[in-house]
């Protein structure tokens, strides 16, 4: 047994990807409440090596789950990008990280920025700083343990929606992936 | 010690990633003189679910190098695609991949499709089937043993062509990265 995690009925790991820094945030729920257990960042602008940051990621990562030992991880995945020189980093970047809960048997959900926007602060269009702001008061988190970490705010963001999207299954949840958006509506599929 | 690695002074595994099939090729050296261990895939279409894959190409190449500890990892990649959606799911595949071989310190080295098959054949638009007939050439490999699996054979050419690479540190090889293609020739780069 985990000392820090034992107490919740279900640990979400979130991981926001990116190839200078990823952010996680770990969210805990006990009797249906959620609440933030931790919110950090892995910084990788000071490995000039493609692949020390890949294994830097994948080890972090992994210390993460064996310390929270979630149950499930949500990732924040953009369907689009500007080029596919970034889209290959990033394919990689979110790759290790999966990788590590993958060979831990967490199971991986991922959702799209603009739905964990509208999940969380019901507009797909907000700002960082909005969404950090919502989660703040979401998981009444004290200013000051409130670390001016966007990035790791987004990943924890990303763990709210996955939350939020697997304890409501009837509902329509504004968290979706695009393949779930693509399957429920076929008739918006250009042919 | 590994009984099937360990008559070899060092040993290359290549790797043709892909998300449905990821051809892998074991390379050893004894005496400078390079042969082939052993060349399979591992077929990833009978799975639906892409999370499946990851973990499968995860485990399986996690195993490759626990059973033939090899010295280095030599990866073929390509540095552009057709779509970012597609290279996106290249680079999670490429990602787990490389998270099996970061995690047992295993150093990895890219190439290009076009720079391996030129170092193989001299041509860099040989098709597959002659990168596969060279390599059977260069290697000694029994027509018999020659699995019809191309995606196997572009992975032992990616090995092959590390193997070159890093034995000739003084030539001009053919089979470098664009990284070091700019390195060299700052010249050459648009401005």
């Amino acid at each position: 047994m985990n000392e820090t995690t034992d107490q919740y009925d279900r640990v979400i790991i979130g991981i926001d990807p990116g190839t200078n820094v990823m952010g996680y945030g770990i969210l805990g729920v006990k009797r249906k409440r959620p609440s933030m257990i931790a919110l950090g960042v892995i910084k990788l602008s000071k490995f000039d090596d493609h692949y020390m940051r890949l294994h830097r990621i994948f080890e972090r990562v992994l210390g993460l789950v064996e310390q929270y030992l979630p149950d499930e991880m949500a990732i924040e995945s953009p369907f689009y990008g500007k080029n596919v020189q970034s889209m290959l980093k990033l394919g990689r970047a979110q790759g290790v990280a999966m990788a590590a809960a993958l060979h831990r048997d967490v199971p991986i959900a991922e959702y799209a920025p603009l739905k964990i926007k509208m999940a969380i602060t019901g507009n797909g269009g907000a700002s960082k700083e909005q969404v950090a702001e919502m989660l703040r008061r979401i998981l009444n988190i004290p200013q000051d343990q409130m670390p001016d970490l966007l990035d790791a705010t987004d990943a924890l963001a990303a763990a709210l929606c996955h939350f939020y999207e697997s304890s409501r299954p009837q509902s329509q949840s504004s968290c979706r992936s695009w393949k779930e958006f693509i399957a429920t509506h076929p008739d918006k599929l250009k042919r």
